[in-house]
C-alpha cells in the first residue's frame, strides 16, 4: 500500500511527491510572495510565469543573492543537463527558460554544464556517444535564446582539468565515503565512477573552476537554477565551501525536472501551455489529459523516459506525432462517446466538471503543443555547429555583465 | 607477537616482508634467471644490476612485452611517483634509474605520471604545494638522465582531461566499490576522492590516454617499472582493460619503493651503493650499518618518512648531513670500544663476523653516500626551469622509437 512513497534523488524521482516535505527534509526554504514582489522591485519587470505559478518553489540563499544585487555586487548563474537522448522533451526545456529569464533580468553570465561524463556513468552509453549527445543537445538549450557573449556551456569530458579538476579534488577530499553514501544512496555494488561523481557536479560552484571567465573573482556568488532533485548535490557542496574557503552557492529549485516523474512532468507541460497559449480555460483539461495519456501508457507511477517515446512530446515530434499521441495513446478518463461523457462524466473527478467533450480538448491540446514544437525547431533548425563552438569554445566574456 | 605481520598496499608497508608470499597473494609471477638471460639476448647488453641482484624481481606479462619486442613490435614505458616531500632520498632514485636503462635498452617512449592530486588527498597538502613538489621532483628525476626526445613528464593537476578523463571515467565504471574496497581496504571514513583516485593512476596504462603522443596506436604495449606495492592499481588496471578493449598493461616490480619499511629502503641503498662503487667488500656491513641507524631512530618497524629528516640520506644532504647521520645517529649493533667489539662482537648476528671496526665502515659509508649525492646535485643544479617546461610539455614525440 505504500508503492506510493516518495522518492526523491538525482537518479530517481517516484511516488506521490510531497513537496512541503520534501522541503523539510532536504533543509531548503519555500519560495515566499514577499520574495517573489522583491525580485519584481530589482528587476523593474514582472517576474517570470514560473515563480508567479510556484513552478520555481524553494531555495537556499536566494535571499542574500537579492542583497547582494542590490548592493550592486555581480554573481553567476550556474545550470546544467545530464545528456541522455537524442532530443529534449518539453519538459527539458523549462529549466533554461527560466535560466534565460534570469540571465536577462539580472544581466548576468551563465555557465551550463553538460554532464556528458555522468550520463555515460549512469545509463551506460559509451563515451563517444555521450559526447555526441552533449553537442546536440546543445543545440537545443542554445536553440532557447541564451546571449553568447554572456553564456558558456561545457561538456564535462571536454572541460574536465586544470582549475575545474583542482576543485574536484578539494572537494573529494571533503566529504567521506560515509557521508556520501549518506547523501546519494550509494551502494557497494555501484561503480566508483558514480562515487567519484559528485565533486564533477559541484565544481561549477566556485568561480575558480572558470579562469578564464572569473579570474581573480573567488568570492563571485553562484545562484543555481535547478530542480529540486539536484538539491543534494548542492547540500553537499555547501556543506564542504567554507571549509576551502569559498562562498557557499545559492539555489532556487523548481518542482520539475526531465526525467521526472509524469505527473511533475506534466505540470509542467501545464506551465508551458499556460506560458505560451494563455488558454486558461483548457489548460486543466490538458492537465487531466496527458495525465491519463500516461497513466495508460506506463501506469500510474511512469516515469518520463527517453526509451518510451509515446511517453513524452519531443521537440522533433511532427505535428502528425502530437496530435497521434494525443488523439491515440491519450487515455482520458472520458466516455467513449457523446452521450455517455454527458450523461456519466469523466472516471476522473475534477475532469466531471469538464463542458468540453474529450475530442475538442485533445484537438486544441495538440494545436497548442504543436505550435510550440514548431517554434523551438525553427530556432533549433537555425543553430550551426559554429554557433555551438562559439558557446562552447573556452574563452573570457568581457561583456558578462553588461 | 603478531606486530611484525605483513601489510603491503600502495600507501602503507609494514611488517617483516616476505616476498614469496606476496607474489603468491597478488598473483603476479618470479622474473626468473631465464628471463634476465632472454633481457640480455635481446638488448645485446649486460641487464641491469637490479635486474642481476633481483632488485625487480616479479613481473606480470613481461615475457610477452619481451616476445612483443622480439617480433619488432613497439611498447611504451609508464612510471611515476608520488610528489610527497621536497627533496627525494637515495631510495626515490632507484626506480628511476631502473626505468632510464629500460628506456636506453629497449629504445622506447616513456611517460611519467607525478600523482600531485594523490599526495593533495593522502598527505593532506594543498593544491599548491603539491604541484610545487611535482615540479621540483621533475627537476630531480630529469637528473637521472633521460632523453627528452622520448620522454613526457606530466602532473595530473595539470594533465588529467580530455582524452586521459575518458579513460578514468571508462575504468571507474569497470570497478564496483566493493571490488575497490577489496582491492585497496577503503573504508567509510575515507573522503571520496580517494576513491576516485585509483583510476588517475589506471589511465596511463592505456595509449589513448595520450593522444599527442600514441594518435592511432591504441594497440601499443604498455610496460610499467614499478614498486610491488603498486600492483594493486595495475591487477584492478589488468581486470578492467578487456572489457574496455585496451591490452593489458605488463609490470616489472621490485623489492622497494619510496615511503617503505626501513629494511627495504635500505636494501636499495645497498644497491646503489653497490652499483657506484662496487665496494662489495663494504655493502654488508653499510647493510647492517643502516639497518641499525633506523632501528634507533624509529624503532624496528618504522618507515622512511619525509617528516623524519634523519631516517633517511636525501639528495639534498650535505657531506657534513651524511657523516653526521651515519656517525651520531646509526647504531651499529657494535659494542662502544674497539677492545668490546674485538671480544663481544656485535649484536647483530651476522655482524659478528665483521673484521672491521664499526667506525672505519661508517667513514667508508659516508664517503661513497656523498659521492652519489653530490653527482646528483650537479646534475640537478644544471636542470632549468626551460628543461623541466620541455619535458612537461604537451606535444608529440617524432623521435620516440628511435
Amino acid at each position: 500500500s505504500e508503492s506510493f512513497e516518495q522518492v526523491v534523488n538525482p537518479w530517481e524521482v517516484s511516488g506521490k511527491i510531497d513537496y512541503d516535505r520534501l522541503i523539510d527534509k532536504f533543509g531548503c526554504q519555500r519560495l515566499d510572495v514577499s520574495m517573489i514582489d522583491r525580485v519584481q522591485r530589482l528587476t523593474s519587470r514582472q517576474p517570470h510565469v514560473f515563480l508567479r505559478r510556484g513552478v520555481f518553489f524553494a531555495h537556499r540563499d536566494f535571499n542574500e543573492i537579492l542583497d547582494a544585487y542590490e548592493r550592486g555586487d555581480k554573481f553567476y548563474l550556474y545550470t546544467g543537463r545530464g545528456p541522455s537522448s537524442e532530443a529534449l522533451h518539453l519538459g527539458h526545456l523549462i529549466p533554461f527558460m527560466f535560466t534565460k529569464y534570469l540571465q536577462e533580468a539580472f544581466k548576468v553570465p551563465l555557465v551550463i554544464q553538460l554532464t556528458d561524463d555522468e550520463k555515460c556513468i549512469w545509463k551506460n552509453i559509451s563515451v563517444k556517444e555521450s559526447k555526441r549527445l552533449a553537442r546536440e543537445n546543445a543545440k537545443d538549450i542554445i536553440a532557447c535564446g541564451f546571449d553568447v557573449t554572456k553564456t558558456f556551456i561545457f561538456s564535462d569530458f571536454d572541460y574536465v582539468g586544470g582549475a575545474f579538476y583542482e576543485n574536484m579534488v578539494k572537494v573529494g577530499k571533503c566529504v567521506t565515503l560515509n557521508k556520501s553514501t549518506g547523501i546519494f544512496g550509494f551502494s557497494g555494488q555501484d561503480c566508483i565512477a558514480k562515487i567519484g561523481f559528485p565533486p564533477v557536479q559541484a565544481a561549477p560552484s566556485f568561480p575558480s573552476s572558470f579562469p578564464h571567465l572569473f579570474p581573480g573573482m573567488n568570492n563571485l556568488r553562484c545562484l543555481i537554477p535547478c530542480a529540486i532533485d539536484q538539491d543534494p548535490y548542492f547540500r553537499m557542496t555547501r556543506d564542504v565551501a567554507p571549509r576551502l574557503g569559498y562562498r557557499k552557492p545559492a539555489l532556487i529549485e523548481s518542482s520539475f525536472f526531465p526525467d521526472l516523474q509524469a505527473s511533475i512532468f506534466l505540470t509542467s507541460l501545464l506551465q508551458v501551455i499556460d506560458m505560451y497559449s494563455r488558454l486558461l480555460h483548457y489548460t486543466f483539461f490538458a492537465f487531466k489529459l496527458l495525465n491519463a495519456l500516461v497513466t495508460f501508457s506506463q501506469g500510474e507511477n511512469g516515469k518520463m523516459s527517453a526509451s518510451n517515446p509515446n511517453s513524452a512530446i519531443y521537440v522533433t515530434d511532427s505535428a502528425e506525432d502530437i496530435k497521434y499521441k494525443i488523439k491515440k495513446r491519450a487515455f482520458s478518463g472520458g466516455q467513449d462517446s457523446s452521450k455517455k461523457q454527458e450523461g456519466v462524466g469523466a472516471n476522473l473527478e475534477e475532469y466531471k466538471e469538464g463542458s468540453m467533450l474529450t475530442g475538442a480538448v485533445k484537438a486544441r491540446l495538440a494545436e497548442v503543443l504543436t505550435e510550440i514544437v514548431e517554434r523551438h525547431r525553427r530556432a533549433r533548425a537555425a543553430v550551426t555547429d559554429e554557433m555551438v563552438d562559439a558557446f562552447m569554445t573556452v574563452r573570457p566574456l568581457p561583456r558578462m555583465f553588461e
